[in-house]
């Protein structure tokens, strides 16, 4: 049995809720807040502080802005060790290349392989400091690294940031399935689309502007132009209505003529 | 050869320098400098600014942390109108459903849409403010609306994480090497649309369809219809010109008048 198939029976919720973030030694509170944000905005809820400078912290929970059930929750823990005890898969993120030898992946990448590795057992994804990221050691208790693809002339991310893509890659590798796209109105149909043509081309004709011995070349470009709207049935009722309208018009001011040039 | 001008492929740099971002009155000048961060950190140059409330600000060069750049060559527009006056597709923010016709989609599907439309011209993604997002007038002028999937219990992004979520998409989507569109002549510009959209409301009006008192609704209806249609300049010249014939058309079946039911 693989991974991929035994997480298919998680719901979205569990598999996120299966995942653990851990800062290390983070300098900023504020950015543990936006980072506990950032989590529960994306379902996630297991945040693990291996020895915050300040922690807690007003800034801290002021940035959380909602998400303090996130902070309440969270584990401090002395090492990364102890803070990854029970994970079986643990990714380190990490900005710059580093020798030795761990698979190394896109957050996309590392976010699907950790829906999929949920499944067996507690899965941690750790972030640094924010001046020097993770040290050597650290990097020894990971698996695998990731990286955030970024402008390699601008490439360090704001601590929180960094976790706010992760995490919504997170999200997006538990959840899977595309949106399908949704319509309030039923299309038109040609037979409908059809009666339109004929009325449009009908007043193209008689208010002049169609030239009545070639027509077919911009009727057929309004056609395309109509396509690409792909019109619903109330659309095609008003644009006959505005067709309509504009005939009557016409009428009118001729009844009401008097060539003063205006209608 | 092919009638279609084919867009020759443009480099991730390439796509991403002709995407605008634009804020429309942020409250808080430290989400401008964490947005321009972020964008920067994705490769993204171009920032716009709608009636920020306070810019620039301290809060904004600290939270920015080196994409000072992006800051000072930021745009300050009165208008969303203004902002994107050039634009031949703009994506709006929303966290909530909006009744409308909008096409949906979620950040990464807008992503790949924009990195293939930046071939033909500028876009533009828009975000709202902080607590209350986009005005329905606003709305108005986006083609597509775009969510960021997120906890339904607890839905709603600090403004500079949702950039960078949707910066982090674009950049991962210009990197993938879209498909550029490809379209005979060039798309037109909002600036065109919006003159477009006078000139149909005046004729709606001069012929009696709109009612006056209550014109919103169903202009607001057309524009998602041409917005779906993804109107070019030769098009929108057609349009015109059927409104002008038309209005011309009024004006001479008036000075014709005479009363016998006929125009």
């Amino acid at each position: 049995m693989t991974e991929d198939r035994v997480s298919a029976a998680l719901s979205p919720e569990a598999v996120l809720q299966q995942v653990r973030v851990v800062l290390v030694e983070t300098s900023h509170p504020g950015n543990i807040g936006a980072t506990a944000r950032a989590m529960k905005n994306m379902g996630l809820r297991q945040l693990v502080l291996v020895r915050p400078k300040y922690f807690p912290h007003p800034d801290a929970t002021a940035l959380a802005s909602g998400a303090d059930d996130i902070l309440e929750q969270a584990r401090l823990a002395d090492s990364l060790t102890d803070a990854v005890a029970d994970c079986h898969f643990v990714i380190g993120t990490s900005a710059r290349p580093r020798r030795g030898e761990w698979p190394c992946f896109d957050a996309r990448a590392a976010a699907l392989r950790v829906a999929g590795a949920v499944a067996l057992g507690p899965c941690a994804v750790i972030f640094g400091r924010e001046r020097t990221g993770l040290t050597n050691a650290e990097l020894d208790h990971c698996h695998a690294l990731m990286q955030i693809p970024s402008n390699p002339d601008y490439s360090s991310l704001n601590l929180a940031q960094a976790v706010q893509v992760v995490a919504y890659e997170l999200r997006m590798a538990a959840c899977g399935a595309p949106e399908p796209q949704q319509r309030q109105h039923p299309p038109a149909a040609a037979a409908d689309m059809e009666r339109f043509y004929e009325h449009l081309e009908r007043v193209m004709l008689r208010s002049g502007f169609l030239d009545p011995a070639n027509p077919r070349h911009l009727l057929s470009r309004l056609r395309r132009l109509f396509d690409r709207a792909a019109v619903d049935r109330n659309e095609v009722n008003i644009l006959r209505g505005i067709l309509a309208a504009v005939e009557q018009w016409a009428v009118r001011a001729k009844s009401n003529g008097g060539g003063d040039g205006q209608a």
